[in-house]
């Protein structure tokens, strides 16, 4: 991918003030005068800083950005509507001590990402002598808001999974027996960034035979042999926004066991991301999956969920694990990755990035599935 | 580095066993019967499991150790001295309930990791209808703990350093006018992981010209040019131990400017690494490079601290920065990277790993520093 197709997806300035607005009105119908934002990628979402540190202050009128000062100039060049506060100290003692000279009497905060610890030194800070402000729990506010990406971020993610699903065709000529777990994630890991990625959105997995019975195996030392499955586990983050995708190969010609696993864990994934639509609950998406699994008696080897929400996290809400009531309106992307895991012998998982969108579901991982098997 | 030479540094079993006995002592000294360990580096510090999820109950007699299904396998397989249990509802679920049927009374959690909605949900489940336990912030407990390394882990850090100094000195016939930043990034990472590396310890640095005047600048697609400063900041995880280590380099001859900020960095960094030793404390030795840079007129320019603690984790504790009153013991492993930033203009910093022995300090990683401008 060249340096300029990247840059056609440069997100308007505009974009920011709309998100800010949008939270706007959701913090106003929720009396929440003031949030306190503190996690990177939501600091990202809000006012276009990429820094790893600083602390996001949303006020009726204003938005403040305290960062130390390694990231002065980084945040004056980036950030979109914020006033940029350079601090020495401590971000909570700064950030603290404006609260309580504001007199702000009501402050949201990301009780899901600030620690018990930082919470507390942010609460010790804006008190002073007198009572400070209240302290409100946001919880997943600003996580249901990134639920819904718009039309950028869609075609960000879609330019993620296009080149996940190139890298991943490229280094098949390289899957035979003989070559090191570690080697082809390394190989996997080095072609997204030469492609353009910022890097992997995760540690690449490359999990041969039993190894692959691990959900959640690493590449290891671990020689890929004859007569195996093998799963690769993938996704490049491009310009901020992740894909995340699986594939399961066989080396050689599969037995019928091998064949089994695989056909059955192929037709839960295509059913589940066949039945996406807007407004599916993420724990009915699961139920597709789990379903089909279960018709072939392999249900209980099924031990994770079936997928999560994808975007500037790899990692986002909604998960489609069960009993979850969220319904996923148009414009979420989420992944559908069934698996089974037998002991001591290994595992299937297909995994794509999906955006639901009005007109039906849109695979944004689009590798080939098919043959699954390397001659 | 070959897979055998990992193999040799492969902890002992009773490790682990030593490590908690040593922390069950001070928990023993601060009346803290039980630890709720959810930080998973410290899971792994504590019973050798490597999952990204999983909760550790360290008791008067027995370590609990609960994952979810994804990762039976692997904890059956990894922990050393813990009972492994399944669960397959949240953690914070079946972890609370255990707590509210075993009536304890107090427990120590892990303030400075917990956020607050988890902290919440524990607390909630270990209830039930009666008061529940007494919840003793554990504050640093542990991180004080890990900032002594034995000898397994200097070992590990030694690697880690070592392969990071062979995988720059490779690079450098690549580093030439033209080169794009994020083209080194991913070689410099591509290599590490050919090399038996786990993968990187963060995410490279490459920062040529102004782009160096960012403290914690990425690598970009910018182009390498002549007559400009370029900054390398990079670092290996090998076995789960990190290194982190930073040079910079001068594109052709050096300008009187170029030069003058650069011997002056250099010389900050050797004061400070020569000046440590075990019972110095941090902020000591941030006092020691700061006032190298000031004598020189360069004082305003260094814009951070000085370093930090470096093994399971790239930052640890402790801080060597402005008044940081810890005394590093022998065994401590910590970075010195002095730099100094000109807006507009680009940046030097210089970093070395290093362990404070009982006999000096000796630096982890190893690249050369001279000549730093290339012809």
């Amino acid at each position: 991918m060249s340096p300029e197709s990247i840059k056609d997806i440069a997100f308007p300035d505009s974009l920011f003030d709309e998100r800010r607005a949008r939270l706007r009105e959701r913090m106003d119908r929720l009396r929440v005068k003031y949030l306190l934002v503190t996690k990177p990628v939501d600091i990202f979402y809000l006012c276009g800083f990429k820094g790893s540190a600083g602390v996001l202050l949303l006020g009726p009128k204003r938005a403040r950005l305290w960062v130390d000062p390694r990231y002065t100039l980084q945040a004056r060049e980036q950030s979109r509507g914020a006033d940029v506060i350079e601090t020495r100290g401590a971000l909570s003692k700064t950030v603290g001590a404006w609260v309580r000279r504001a007199r702000i009497a009501a402050i949201g905060y990301q009780d899901a990402h600030l620690t018990c610890a930082e919470f507390s030194r942010f609460r010790r800070e804006s008190k002073g002598k007198g009572s400070g402000p209240r302290w409100n729990a946001a919880g997943a506010m600003l996580d249901e808001r990134r639920m819904i990406k718009d039309r950028w971020e869609a075609e960000r993610i879609r330019r993620a999974g296009a080149l996940t699903a190139t890298v991943f065709r490229e280094i098949l000529p390289l899957v035979k027996p003989g070559v090191l777990e570690c080697d082809l994630a390394a190989e996997i890991e080095y072609r997204m960034k030469r492609s353009g990625a910022d890097g992997p959105a995760f540690e690449t997995i490359v999990a041969s035979g039993p190894r692959g019975a691990w959900p959640h195996a690493r590449a290891s030392r671990r020689r890929l042999a004859g007569g195996e499955l093998v799963i690769f586990d993938l996704g490049a983050i491009l310009a901020g926004y992740a894909a995340d995708m699986t594939r399961t190969l066989y080396l050689g010609t599969p037995t019928r066991r091998a064949g089994r696993l695989y056909e059955s864990v192929a037709a839960a994934q295509r059913a589940t991301v066949e039945g996406l639509r807007p407004g599916l609950r993420a724990g009915e998406a699961d139920t597709i999956a789990r379903e089909v699994l279960t018709q072939r008696g392999l249900g209980d080897l099924f031990t994770h969920s079936t997928g999560h929400g994808v975007g500037l996290e790899v990692h986002e809400r909604p998960r489609l694990g069960r009993g979850d009531q969220t319904p996923m309106p148009a414009g979420s992307v989420v992944t559908v990755e069934p698996g089974v895991y037998v002991e001591g012998y290994g595992g299937v998982r297909i995994e794509d990035t999906v955006l639901i969108a009005d007109q039906g579901p849109e695979v944004l991982t689009p590798a080939e599935k098919d043959p699954w098997f390397t001659s």
